[in-house]
């Protein structure tokens, strides 16, 4: 490798860990919005998803640039169409960020449904997984990759609890379904949050073992 | 351009061009599940996910050879990492179509909600859509694209249109809930299907005029 590749490489994966901090606190922003039912927050999120989106641009230009000016093959090159892969999914979170912070305005405007919601525990792990997923694709670190994807369970788990205490209370009173159907959401985004996490990781794994395990069954390789 | 990246180039034109009547199929599939409560046909569409993970893989693998044989630049470059986004984003559109399926087995195997949901006109504007973003791409013809953009809207308000009827209904007989979120589900995956043609339809605008419009206000450049 180059020295010039080398630098290049290490600049736009500095510029992908930014992403990925803008991107978390977005996703904080939304969740701790939803939780506070703090409308400031949510009205907040707008601005730095702008700055997510310029900075997806700029990724994808350095990468491009990468590509023309150095042509790289082998590991280097499936590097950088990995980091584009990733820098995708990352807007794509701060999309589903949003989304969460306008369920969450709505929400704040509207009576508490008073339902215990672990949306903290998921938050968490969601907010983990992107974290860690990221730190495993720049250390190209398969085992911490792994452990993404063992995550990704339990945040099904959790979504899938959400869904069930939601329905009852719906079927309880039937005027908490429009709340009830915006929170059920906002757990949907953030389980898709976690999801795209978990596509980083998998990616990171097939980057580093040249093993496609994104299309495997749910129970494969993943402790 | 080199006659070798030339010919490696239509290849890939036609790989990503199956996959995308793979994609067609299995969606329609899916909804047409829906449509006639059809339990056969939303099993069947397991089999043809399978099929569109591995032309994804087989896609992606062509770009990468591309990329390190032929160390395209300029318009050759930005059309293959272009390609592999698209690629990714079609099989994105399968695995939505699954969860249709999935939607379906469930309303399939209980009593029909009767209640009257424009998911003919939402399928039929989706499937135009993945058509026609595919098309934009193999033509670099950003008018068609741009009529892509145009159909996303009459999609969103469908989308808005089955989340009121639905409410209404759940309100009327909570008995419903669980069946109106599951119509709920398939109604937005049929709109993120649509989402994901547009996202397409705004790289080939990129592509072709140099112009980001993915992050533009939403009523921007869309006629």
């Amino acid at each position: 490798m180059t020295l010039h590749l080398q630098r290049d490489l290490e600049a736009v994966k500095s510029q992908l860990l930014d992403m990925g901090s803008l991107v978390e606190k977005v996703s904080n922003q939304a969740i701790t919005a939803l939780q506070e039912r703090n409308t400031d927050l949510s009205a907040g999120v707008h601005e730095l998803d702008l700055t997510i989106d310029q900075q997806e641009v700029k990724i994808e230009e350095e990468c491009l640039k990468i590509l023309a000016l150095h042509q790289p093959v082998a590991t280097d090159l499936r590097f950088v169409v990995c980091v584009m892969k990733v820098n995708n999914d990352l807007e794509r979170m701060g999309d589903l960020a949003i989304n969460i912070a306008e369920r969450a305005s709505y929400l704040s405007s509207h009576e508490p449904l008073g339902v215990p919601l672990d949306f903290h525990r998921m938050a968490e792990l969601a907010r983990e997984m992107v974290k860690e997923s990221l730190s495993a694709l720049l250390n190209l670190d398969t085992d911490l990759a792994r452990k993404v994807l063992a995550k990704d369970d339990e945040v099904d788990e959790i979504n899938r609890q959400m869904f069930e205490i939601l329905e009852e209370i719906m079927l309880k009173d039937p005027t908490t379904i429009r709340r009830a159907i915006h929170l059920l959401s906002a757990s949907r985004h953030l389980e898709r949050i976690a999801d795209l996490a978990t596509n980083i990781a998998e990616d990171v794994v097939f980057l580093v073992e040249g093993e496609v395990i994104r299309h495997l069954p749910e129970d494969y390789n993943r402790t």
